[in-house]
């Protein structure tokens, strides 16, 4: 479809009066041309696709680029062709505190790619379809799906083990081993097999190397303040951590109209970042030789109506909590952990204050990200803001080190050719 | 105006064709003993009172009823005749585990009583009213109070280092020595002085041996279902503890229209008076062999929609938040405790829990005390069923004791005649 419209724009650029003739001609050049690439494509369908995947064979080990294979959809999947993907740190995450028999496995869960075969039983989406695949599945069937009260879905579960929604029996191998599946994604492969449950499709005009960040980050962020704190107009927010995720709920909190923004971080760099997205004060840990729920208290005259916790770190959690008002005020942890537990004294709840976290930012993926997608198109969302670095698949331990070391908001993989 | 109801009653006994005249002379008669009686009130205004109180002189002694002076109310200030207080558990937990110089203090917080006399300023009560003292104040002026969303109030605070809202300067003198006061109320005294902005007007025919129960516990875990947890009609509820305030969280989900209602508690001699206020379902935890929460999620599939915590108990409140649903489970700790912290792991925030609590049902005091007292007179509210014991002010260790012993739901002590 997008060739189609390629097509079109080039014929016109021939002038009058042959215009007409030169259109149809290449338009007929170009639609056999059409029908050769689909066909190259289609030729893949029903066998095992060899290509390149960058795999992780262990704990805290680089990742390798190897030759992986990758078997064809079963039912209900969608094998995609992924053509960019970006560092999330929950791939950090994975890589640095998983066990040693998760491995192994194939990271990388934020990307969008172009569908090229699929399973029995895949009605929604066709081979050259522009999608993307999440983590986080919208089944449409489980009670959770039915509610309007939830993102979570029955068949995501139990996430709170990593890889969560491995494929029971995994499509990757690589030296005749199985290869683990992240999360259900496994985007750090040039081909990939998806459930169609968790596959959104989307605007076939989307540049997938912008709208991959969707997939998780932006969406995480921006729908934790939005969906899930449920910012009001005239608020004041607090923000901890200004990584992709902080900064997208910063983002998240200017659109829902919140007056005061203060975004919290320890790297001050981070600061002229977060003023583009919208932050009104900004305030380093470091500066201060008290609590920095205090420092945020007495900012605020008795705390925050929202707080956020982007960072993924259990300390910051709590603080998060009590840097909020008491009656009203609402802690929303985003950042991903769960090795350690949160805690605080009950007083702060009993005073009112709700704690509570999200997933994906409480948006029901399938439905929500073609939403998101279509907000970038229309430029209510910023995306190409957070895009700090591009590289290739071939560059992933650079882009691991890159974010180690906090130099990067989001480094862009180009995967496949699109 | 009850002495007026209770003349025209009397006078109806009389049968015609003379009941008229009899009436207008009994009427007469009472009218001038009313006028009497209550100039015989007025003579102790602007004196000091002295009377009878249970002090505590210590930490986990027993109380001591002495002869206490109570000094006239200052500005904003009204003097209260208690006629009956009832026992609640944060009465002991102040008596255990208060700081020495705490001490002495006359405690007891929900009760019911005749107003004496007022201070300057105040002019929403007058001598003679029937009051429910809140330990909650209601200043109608602070943001608090102006936010439809909270409770809280500012003048409260700092309820966290209890007595919380004493008066700056206790009215209340033992042997010569400053008595403190508990929460600004001090109920287990013949008279109280309490700020004008804690102290709600109730309908006059209501009784205050009964009508006691809304100053704490019935109003604190009716409350936190209704207005807190919001409890939705068909939903499935698990309340933690079945003291006064369980079983009023019980009544609460009732009202609300839970279709399941699991009251769990290690007692269960409980389960039958639940069964009155509306449980559905009864759990002995010391009946399983594994974690409470494990019990509620395979018994709802998953996980309660709300669970409520009245018991004070940073376990229990724990176990409380994980016998919830994923997605939409919300968790209310009404428990008042503040010696260790509640803790858990993150992952039960981020699957889309919600913990929070509140303080006197989410209740504004002085709006939603009438209310109750409304509702229990038009039956829509249950008290008599919580009643267990009635005694005098001179039996208060008698019914602290059965207390600790959890042999009582709640003892009406009578203090003063009506």
């Amino acid at each position: 479809m997008i060739l189609h419209q390629y097509i079109r724009t080039s014929a016109s650029l021939f002038s009058p009066p042959n215009s007409c003739l030169a259109a149809a001609v290449l338009s007929q050049l170009f639609s056999g041309l059409f029908s050769l690439v689909f066909a190259a494509k289609m030729a893949t369908a029903g066998k095992v696709i060899k290509c390149k995947a960058a795999v992780a064979w262990g704990p805290k080990q680089p990742l390798v680029i190897e030759e992986v294979e990758v078997a064809p959809p079963q039912a209900n999947e969608v094998r995609i062709k992924i053509v960019a993907t970006s560092l999330c740190r929950s791939d950090m995450y994975y890589l640095s505190e998983s066990e040693e028999d998760t491995f192994p496995v194939i990271l990388g869960h934020e990307a969008a790619g172009i569908v090229e075969s699929v399973g029995p039983g895949v009605t929604e989406i066709q081979p050259g379809d522009k999608v993307i695949p999440v983590f986080l599945s919208q089944c449409k069937e489980c009670r959770f799906c039915k509610s309007p009260k939830t993102n979570q879905c029955d068949k995501t579960w139990p996430l709170i083990r990593l890889p969560g929604m491995a494929l029971p029996d995994s499509r990757i191998t690589c030296k005749g081993k199985k290869v683990q599946q992240l999360a259900g994604t496994s985007t750090f492969s040039e081909y990939t097999v998806v459930r169609q449950m968790a596959v959104a499709k989307i605007d076939p005009t989307a540049p997938l190397d912008k709208v991959c960040l969707i997939s998780c980050g932006v969406s995480t962020g921006y729908g934790a303040a939005v969906n899930t704190a449920k910012v009001e107009p005239g608020s004041t927010c607090a923000v901890f951590g200004l990584g992709a995720i902080g900064l997208a709920a910063v983002m998240g909190c200017k659109a829902a109209g919140a007056k005061r923004i203060i975004a919290v971080d320890i790297n001050p760099e981070k600061f002229e970042k977060a003023k583009v997205f919208g932050a009104t004060e900004f305030v380093n840990p470091n500066d201060h030789n008290k609590p920095i729920s205090q420092v945020l208290v007495e900012m605020t005259d008795g705390g925050v109506d929202y707080s956020l916790e982007c960072i993924g770190n259990v300390e910051i959690m709590c603080s998060a909590l009590e840097s909020c008002v008491k009656g009203w005020g609402v802690s929303v942890i985003i950042g991903w952990t769960n090795l350690r537990d949160i805690s605080t004294r009950p007083i702060q709840l009993i005073a009112g204050r709700k704690w509570t976290g999200s997933l994906f930012g409480g948006f029901k993926s399938r439905d929500g990200v073609p939403e998101m997608v279509k907000a970038y198109l229309d430029k209510k969302l910023k995306l190409d803001e957070f895009i700090t670095h591009n590289m290739t698949l071939d560059q992933v331990n650079d882009a691991i080190e890159l974010m180690k070391q906090g130099k990067c908001i989001r480094t862009v993989l180009s995967v496949s050719p699109q």
